[in-house]
């Protein structure tokens, strides 16, 4: 039962964001009743928390590790994968931290915790393309792996909010082509 | 009392946002009868989409206008104000229009439009900078100006959304260098 409530929580966080998704919308989406819900959780909050590690297992990261791959290949088809997932929702549900760190951060410390840990580790796996790519020779060296992998996390998390008001591709397009073109020269 | 109502509306739907600022928290924070209300506007939607008016005329777009100043400069003074609106409310409203999209553009067509429309005339105005500075020998060629400018407005965003899961300015200071230094080069 507490998998079922965690894979509805999953598909209901993400389609509703954090405050329009209630303990009530989970458990009937999961067909458990109400009252279950809190043997398994101490509250939605704790829920939110377990969704975001499942959410960060579905990121794509293994894609900025396939060995005998250039580096920035490495971090395009990162993106690539990331693009699609939100081509498939038809531009409708954003990204989970994301949505979480907008809706939610200011009111609920443990949310806001969450989405920074999950930005952080995210933030990390790029940087440590990005020196391998500044060690090849491919990308300049005067700046931070650091400072432009958390620039390009950020874009790409705003290329979303971008595309959900648009929903044309207009917002990725011009992320493929200044991020690989311009800032990783 | 509509104005009373507008002014009330746009502290609390930055405050919380779209789902969570419903029209009875507007008209207690108002302080006017909930039932004056749909007096006034036909629904909390319509109420939002003035709200967007009001707030664009709050961004900072004078500053893309500056006379006698160089265009980077001006992009860096108008980007630096919007942060400075960050920061003042420490780090905890975001960007209405990026709130919206995130939150509403999904399931409200007038609010996604609203949205589309503020990023465009946005967008449009940052456009219109880099052009020139283009045009100085300042800027790059290889991209085109609109491609550069929805990029840096969707950065711009990227960067909020991660500044609300740190407040600590690293996602900023990340824009400034990355924007500056290397995208508008």
């Amino acid at each position: 039962m507490r998998e079922q409530i965690v894979e509805a929580a999953f598909e209901q966080f993400h389609r509703h964001g954090y405050n329009a998704c209630g303990v009530k919308l989970i458990t009937d989406s999961a067909k458990v009743p109400k009252g279950s819900f809190y043997n398994h959780f101490e509250s939605k909050e704790a829920l939110a928390l377990v969704v975001m590690d499942r959410y960060g297992e579905t990121r794509h990261l293994d894609k900025l590790a396939t060995p005998k791959t250039a580096p920035l290949a490495r971090l395009r088809h990162h993106f690539e994968a990331l693009a699609q997932d939100i081509v498939d929702f038809g531009y409708e549900r954003g990204c989970v931290f994301g949505n979480f760190s907008t809706e939610a951060a200011d009111h609920i410390p443990a949310i806001r915790a969450g989405v920074r840990t999950a930005f952080d580790l995210w933030a990390t796996a790029i940087s440590a393309v990005i020196r391998e790519a500044q060690d090849d020779g491919i990308v300049t060296t005067t700046q931070s792996p650091d400072a432009l992998a958390r620039f390009l996390l950020n874009s790409w998390e705003g290329a979303i909010v971008g595309e959900r008001a648009t929903k044309d591709g207009s917002s990725f397009a011009a992320f493929f082509t200044v991020a690989f073109e311009v800032v990783l020269r």
